[in-house]
This record gives C-alpha cells, structure tokens and sequence, in this order.
C-alpha cells in the first residue's frame, strides 16, 4: 500500500506511541489529584506544555489542551468574536477556502449577528497581506485565515499578515493544522495571537490538539465543568494523547528541514509527471506550497471513480478533504480558486509522507496515469470534449 | 500503593490497551476516506457504536462519540435547552448536587434567560421522583439528574424518575459517569432520553466518551465543521479511543454483578471501620450507594492535611471530586445534603477498585485511624471541641 493522503491523517511515530504508554499503562492518575501519583501526572501534563510552546515560539500558559484541531479553531474564534462584540466589534475577516471548522463556526456567527468578509483566493491559492489590510474596518474583532490549505497545500504569507494585525490593532488567529510539524512557526515573530493544531496531522495521536492563545486572551469556555486547563476546558485531561501530541511535535519540529529538503523534490517530481497527462492542471501555486502537497484537476474525470481505481491499485489518496469526502458537493476550495464545477468535480489530492522515494513517486505517476486514461475511455463526458460538444477548460 | 481513587480515574485495562493499539500502530486510517484503508477505520468505528449501543440497551444511531463525559454533559443539556426554548419552554430540572459540567452548563444558560430549579438533596444523598414530579411545569425544557453522584456515590431512582419524565412528557438527561460500567443501564427501560458517560471512569481511555441520544433528538454541535458524527461533532474521530471505550465498556459492563458482589462487602467493611472513629459519620445513604463509593466526614479535620498523610502511607484518595480538588470551597454536594461547612472541609473520599482485597481494606482503616488520630492531635480546631468551646456536629 502506497499511504499518499497524509494530510487526512498519518501513520502515528513510534516516538509518539512510546510517550504515551507509560501513561496508559502505568502513570494513569488524574492530574488533578492531590496524592503524589496524580502530580506526576500533572507534572508530565505541564512538561508537554512546555515543550509545545517551545515549538511555537509561545509560553507555556499561552498552550491549552483541546480534543482537536476542529475545537480550538471554533474555541479561538467564538471567543475573539464575542470579546469583540463586548466593543461593539462584529465584524469578522476570513477566506474562501479556509477548513470547515472555521467556516461553520462563522456560520453560526452570522446568525448572532455578525458580518464576515470571506477575502477572494486568487487562482493560485493565495492571498495578499494586502488584501487583509484593506479589509480590516473599525469595527473588525478578528482576523482568522489558514496557514497552509488543507486541500491544495498553498501557504498564505503568514508573517506579513501578522504584521498587518498587529499594526491595525486587530487579533489574528490561524488555522495551522495543515502547517503545525510542517513548517517553520514562531508565533511571536509571525504575530500570531491564537493558533490551532492538530496531533494526527504530525505522526501524532488522534483526539487531541491545542489551541495557542496569546497572553491576555481570556478565552470562553466551549465545555464548562471541572477547573482544567485553567478553567478554560473542562474535562479530565487526555495525559496520554497529551504526551502523544508533544512528543510528536518536538519530533516533527526537529525534522522539518529534513522534511522539506526530501519531499520538495518527490513533490516537484509527482507534478511534473502528472502534469503530462493531458488537460489536467495543478491546483495551487507550485512552489509556495506545503512540501507534501499536490493537488491536480482532470478534465473529463469524476473524483470518487478516479480514488476507487487508485484504491485498487494499492493507493490511498483523496479528492477534496476526508472531512467532507461523503459530500456530493465539490470542493468548495477548489471552487474559490476560480475552478468551474465540471473540473472541481475531478480533483485528486496526493499528500506525500517522510517514507516515500522515487519508486513510489513513479509508481503513482503511472497509476493515475492509467486510472484518467482508462476512465477517459468510458466516460460520456470526456467524449463530448473530444468530439467538440464541450468546450475544454483546460490546454492540453 | 493502594489506588482509593477510582471515582477520579482508572487504571486502563489490558483489554482496552491491547483494543486500542492495532488502531495506533497500523490501521490509522482516517474513517471519512473513501478507500479500503480509510473504510476499515470507518467499520471498526460502526463496530464500535453497535457495541456501546449494546451496553446500554440503545440503537448504534443514538450513540455519539465526544471527547469525554463533560463535552457529552454540555451537549444534551444545550441541545434540550435550545429546542425547547424554540417551543417557549425555558425551565430546567436538576439537582444541587451535580458535577460541575452539568451546573456549570445550567449557570450558563441562566445568562441566556432559562429558569433552573435545583432540586434539594435528601440527608441521605437521594432525591425522589415524587421531587420530579412535583417540579415539572408547562415550560420545562429538561430535567437532567445524575445517575450516581460523583463524590458520595448514592444512586438516584433513575427508573422512577424516567418514569415520570416520559409521564409528563419531559426529555429526561442523565450524567452517567460514574454510573456507566459499575451499575446495570438499560435506557429504553429506564426511560432515559440522554445519557453522558466517560471512558476513563471504567478503565477505558480518558479523553473519549459517549452522548447517548435518542432517535428523534437532534443534536446541537459544540464544535462545527466536518460532517463526522452525522454532524453533530465535528473533528477526526478518535479511534483508537473509541476502540478502547468500547471494549472497557463491553468488559466492565459484563463484570458488574461480579464487582458489585466483590466490592459491596469490601465497602460495607470499610465503612464499619471508618464508623469506629469518634466523631465521623458516613456521607450518603449506607445502601443506595455504588458499591465502590466510601465518603466520610471527620470532625476537627481539615481533608488536604489527610490526603497528603495517607498519600505518605501510600493511600491515594481524595476529598470531594478530583475536578475541583483546587479549589478551598467545601464540596458542594456535602453542602447540599447538609453537611456544615467546617466538617464539609473534613471528607474523605475513598473509591475502590476490583484488585481490592479484605487485606487492603485493612490497610486502608488502620492508616486513616492513625491519620485523623494524629491530625486532631495536633489540631486547635479539635482541641476546641474537646474542651467544649465548639459544639460537636456529630454524636461520638
């Protein structure tokens, strides 16, 4: 089996599983506890605190546990939402194309009564510090735009847009669940005030993140109860998964350059060979991309036909997000990067992982290379684009 | 060490460390992808819901999976809330001695206007369904009462209250926390409409848990975004942790007669024992109680003084619940069964586990003899008694 979807999740490090047995097996008090056997529990909770926000660049207290990176995103933004509307501040400013944890939670603002500004993508998958700066009214609460795009990997200009925030006196968070043991981050320099991640996304396990939140935030509790994380989550605390999440953090963070330096080229390479299948287009600028990242349009191509061959043929890729994979929908991503409907439908995402090479590479350029030709030949669509009933969309 | 703290947490069980590792270590697939990978996941995690479902005589589609008995708390109550509210009705039932996850919730819902009336507790630690009864208006939304309380382990007449709350018409909620796993549940008998229960409370994984909901009953995202858990909670799912729920579950709700015979001898010793010391009485009902709960109060004692002692002699116990362990406030459920606040500051709670044997029982009343012994020794408080400037509240 060829694993090329590990931006749906990834396989779990040994490192992360080793940090977390000891506290299945042996170290299972309640950190809240007073006895000796709960404080070493609560020592080790305190420990991985430390040493995620070493990896962020941010203290210790700045950290707070949540179950994902889909809770600290609506915690992050429910909170800068309503702390704005306590001044009068109801406007929110986000993308297009940011992940569904974020935009449904906007969603739901809007019914309270706020208005969100989604800023247009352009059709390389970007957007412009620029744009955020001309966005941001008196009356904006917050500014909430992903790191790295879950879909087609593109990487926003984190660090200007910070500075924009920070001079326009606006909260910015960001969604780095993609970005987090992928890239370089560093809160304080890039001006971040809140940031969510996600443990599975880095080898780590899954059901738990963290949400990051600048000293000073006061931060509204999504699940009240017990005093935990500060009385800011409630809920006995996940040590294992905790313990996970740090371990594979700091071993992600250590190998980034290592990560970069050995799939920017398997990537460049998928996409060379892919981009020499006919009316087929990358999705997403080519080099400001996560290093793990190609996401490809083919013409003439329904996506779930294209993943099942691939199944078959031992690949495990995705079409638009696994969150929204039962969907008939396309990819609302891809729609905000100016792809028509009949295209978006057709999309293939390969997200690459530390243990390929150049075997695997060439084994899924020829694999999908056979699956869009063989489903070319039976589909009715891409007949009506050879005989010239339909217009192409895109060259050949 | 002797573990007295299994209200608080439990030590994982081999079966629910070794249903959880295949999930860790190989088949991490995420359960929202389309290929075979991702859809074995997918069948593990509907395995899973059809056995909890089992465990509580319920229907797979009525079991959600959260990140714990808190965030399954939150949930039901908000969603009961809100859609009565819809209905005009905004009176909610409880009692004043639920976990803080339910009461923190109802406090957050008096700001949004709902009414709470708080049952009053009995001396013994029940309340009746007559109390129900009598409490149900036109507009109540919910009544939500624990299954079994958290600190002194007496077991409401859940049956009976279902009973009348379907009677009447009126969703019935229970937090089944330290229920689920330790006593028989059956939620189409009982008539119970929501249920919260938390893996790490009957050696499971901590960070999982379980909104049972019945069909018809439209849930109300905490957290937005992916359409995991037909919607209604957002996030990858954590499945090696719901492999581990269920399974501690399974495991523990097939041992229940079996650790009800055990312990409920065990229990009933040690609190014979714990009786011989002056001045202390029982908390909660003798009979109607879990029969791993022993809560006491000591006169003239002050609780962290003698859990840090018996932690000393290598007892880990604790003085009211684990999640508020912080805090210098007595307990409110010694409060609300009407225990003053100086001897509400003297309680023990010692919760017992199924490796117990008459030998650690032993133990376990010979240190807390010598503890609270030494600890009046040394106390002004206790010498005031003694001398007869303080009344005593209890009979010697």
């Amino acid at each position: 089996m060829i694993y090329a979807d590990n931006a749906a999740t990834t396989k779990m490090s040994k490192t992360a599983i080793e940090a977390m047995l000891p506290y299945m097996e042996e170290f299972y008090g309640n950190p809240s506890s007073l006895y000796e056997f709960g404080q070493k529990a609560k020592e080790a909770l305190e420990s991985a605190r430390a040493r995620v926000a070493a990896c962020l660049g941010a203290e210790p207290r700045e950290i707070t546990f949540t179950s994902g990176g889909s809770e600290a995103d609506n915690q992050a933004i429910i909170t800068m939402a309503h702390a704005g509307a306590k001044k009068g501040k109801k406007h929110i400013i986000s993308t297009a194309f940011e992940h569904h944890a974020v935009l449904h939670t906007l969603e739901k603002l809007k019914k309270e009564g706020f208005e969100v500004t989604l800023l247009d993508v352009h059709s390389n998958g970007l957007i412009t510090a620029q744009q955020v700066a001309d966005a941001i009214r008196e009356d904006t609460a917050l500014v909430t735009i992903m790191f790295a795009n879950n879909e087609i990997g593109t990487i926003q200009p984190i660090a200007e847009i910070g500075a924009v925030c920070r001079e326009k006196k606006v909260p910015f968070h960001t969604d780095a669940v993609q970005a987090a043991g992928h890239l370089h981050i560093d809160v304080k320099a890039m001006n971040i005030d809140m940031l969510s991640l996600s443990a599975h996304k880095f080898h780590g396990p899954k059901g738990v993140g963290v949400l990051y939140a600048k000293k000073g935030i006061l931060l509204e509790s999504l699940i009240n109860g017990g005093g935990q994380e500060r009385g800011k989550r409630a809920g006995t605390e996940n040590i294992p998964g905790i313990m996970g999440l740090a371990a594979a953090l700091e071993e992600a963070c250590g190998n980034i350059d290592h990560h970069a330096e050995t799939l920017t080229p398997l990537r460049d390479k998928l996409i060379a060979g892919l981009k020499k299948i006919p009316y087929s287009e990358l999705n997403g600028d080519a080099s400001q991309r996560l290093p793990s990242n190609v996401n490809f349009c083919f013409e003439g191509i329904e996506g779930e036909s294209l993943l099942l061959l691939l199944d078959d043929k031992g690949i495990c890729a995705s079409s638009g997000s696994a969150c929204t994979s039962g969907s008939l929908d396309p990819s609302h991503v891809l729609l905000s990067i100016g792809r028509p409907h009949e295209v978006a439908h057709g999309s293939l995402r390969l997200s690459l992982g530390d243990d390929m090479t150049e075997e695997t590479i060439d084994e899924i350029i020829a694999a999908v290379t056979d699956v869009v030709t063989y489903l070319r030949g039976i589909s009715p669509f891409w007949r009506d684009l050879v005989t010239g009933k339909r217009q192409h969309v895109f060259a050949e």
